[in-house]
């Protein structure tokens, strides 16, 4: 069998850029260089680990994506784009890590090649991977080019998930719930903090109801402790203690699809201020989610949920969400619209977010945060974790 | 305790410091911005999961590094640099993935208020996570500047490895070593790829020799058959067959040091043509090795391995290796030399390197790779894994 049988209809695909082209039309862009590895996983369904090195899709101003990159991942996007042969194009790799001459050269000739050089060029000028120097590459090759920042024009096509997409998405909500039972299962005071990442990992990898596990774009997130005032320390072999807390900040994955979801574990008798602290995020959230329907503004949901932290004795100003679905390291976030004060974003239905209640307090911190999906009518929790706080006496 | 104790002594910190601000003095750079999460991490001890939004170490002419970052990884930089509190600086979530503004203003306001904003300043322009943004932002917001490229500095600095950092790449050797022993102990006809992920996954972190597992910087790749010709595609739930090889490209990791290493393994009796590839690569591998001496070129490792491989019938001409050590997401090079031809980097004691000889053949792949450390008087591999394909009958 051929690996990986596409994820979705070629249809699917073709709808996809129809969205993108018509965004292209409205951004006055006529070729768009995406750079970001889900943007392109998105778009053509290219799927490796090969976003260390340059690579690209290119939509023009019609016909098929173009998929371009080192030339022995064009062999794996032979196997993994829904378009033809003729589609996929390499470059050598004495341009791979070569400071003397620099892989956005070679694309620049494949865009000369296809008469694009003199076009409104769009670019993913703050995504991860696409570096100064490529930028800088590429404004020299093509001087006749209209450069356009198309930062998020792919991203925002996304955020109305498809049926299928909300399959996957599911599934990987039953992936994040299972390693959630494994961590209440396996933890007790003086197992190691790695013995337990371990555990995690098998049952991310392993799956669920039959399902199998995708790597998470995040490295399970683990403090304890004092060290969970910090939010994104990764883990050692310090062991679990009696009287302390420890947040898990995971997501189960499924063909790149992401349930984000993060609960906090005690060992012991929580101390009054967790269990005041756990009482006001779980009323804060049922307020957020009363605010969660189509029609409603992304902020909705965190004014509701930051007003009634605040009535009952909490500050919190960060934004509580932010839009999942696909992703490659180094985030799963979407990078479109947040649940926060001023993003206007209307909810829609299939739209999907994680609703992430966290509170830093001032010796640990405590988070308890949901994969959410937008219905016709309100909203839906995708996971059925337990609520709360986790605790074992 | 506090987590984690640092990694290394405060005098080894001063050291790279000042190897790092002669490499600047030669390269004509009084101020030089770091974003490369390796880079920050070797010159401060600065270890989280936050390269995902903007960050950088800041050297600038004289006084310890800065650590400048988004404000709640300002409390983890708190908790993992070696210096003190006036060290580290954090900008207000506001900037977070807000089209409006970019951290890379704050940043500059930092830089005016130390005076280095009319200086000569060095950014690794083609480092992943420094973006055409990023650096459009700094110019705009620093226009005395003068900008220099500074991309591979510091990397550089980090070839030859101290004694502390040997200890953690072998212990890193040990638990890779385990990974492959955990590999041809579970893989079966029959097994899905994922659950043998899962294992080796577990392996990876739980960790070996009493040393906890890092995570490593690329996931395990492990194709199977004709995938196998396309080296950087991840797993899905296929099954393990007789008669069909699978490469698993895999690093043990500790204290974000590296030991990758790969192993061919076949289900069944290898096809003559696999192993008259293995004899050749073997051939070849000692061939290269006699040239893995302090004083030599690294492109006469890969000059002896190539004419040996070609003299043998098989043609190659990727590079076969590249210098290893502490890393990150996306990638476990540092980026620096690689064994091919016309690198003249002259190897020295402590250097490590990956010595990659992969041969893809038509309907499939082998790599048999080594971690390798260049030792007084010659090289020595890292790993005792058993050589050569591994074959379950």
């Amino acid at each position: 069998m051929t690996f990986p049988k596409l994820a979705f209809s070629i249809a699917e695909y073709d709808t996809r850029l129809a969205k993108t082209r018509a965004a292209m039309d409205a951004a006055g862009v006529d070729t768009l260089v995406i750079t970001d590895p889900a943007n392109m996983a998105w778009l053509t369904g290219y799927d490796g680990w090969s976003f260390y090195v340059h690579q690209a899709v290119i939509i023009g101003p019609s016909g098929a994506p173009l998929w371009w990159g080192r030339a022995m991942d064009a062999l794996g996007a032979k196997r993994t784009v829904y378009m033809g042969a003729d589609d996929v194009f390499g470059y050598e790799d004495s341009f791979v890590q070569n400071p003397d001459k620099h892989p956005m050269e070679d694309l620049s000739e494949l865009i000369q090649a296809k008469n694009w050089a003199g076009s409104r060029i769009g670019l993913e000028m703050d995504n991860y991977y696409f570096t100064a120097a490529a930028y800088l590459s590429l404004v020299q090759e093509l001087p006749d080019a209209k450069w356009v920042n198309a930062n998020g024009l792919v991203n925002w096509q996304r955020t109305v998930k498809s049926e299928t997409e909300i399959i996957y998405m599911r599934r990987a909500a039953r992936i994040v719930e299972k390693m959630h039972a494994t961590i209440v299962e396996r933890a007790v005071p003086g197992l190691k903090k790695n013995e337990l990442v371990a555990e995690i990992y098998h049952a991310a990898i392993s799956g669920a109801d039959g399902h199998w596990g995708d790597y998470p774009s995040i490295v399970p997130l683990a403090p304890s402790g004092a060290d969970a005032t910090a939010p994104h320390l990764t883990w050692d072999d310090s062991e679990l203690k009696t009287g302390e807390a420890t947040f898990f900040e995971i997501a189960g994955a499924h063909r790149r699809y992401h349930a984000p979801q993060s609960r906090t574990l005690f060992l012991g008798a929580p101390p009054k201020k967790y269990r005041e602290a756990e009482n006001a995020v779980l009323e804060a959230v049922a307020a957020g989610m009363e605010q969660a329907k189509p029609g409603n503004f992304a902020e909705d949901i965190a004014h509701a949920f930051n007003t009634t932290l605040n009535r009952l004795g909490f500050e919190k100003d960060n934004r509580c969400g932010y839009s999942i679905g696909l992703s490659y390291p180094p985030d799963w976030g979407e990078r479109t619209y947040s649940l926060r004060r001023d993003d206007k974003t209307v909810l829609e239905p299939g739209m999907t977010f994680h609703f992430m209640p966290a509170l830093w307090l001032d010796d640990g911190g405590i988070e308890m945060t949901e994969p959410v999906l937008i219905t016709r009518t309100g909203a839906e929790n995708l996971c059925n974790t337990p609520t709360g706080l986790s605790v074992k006496a």
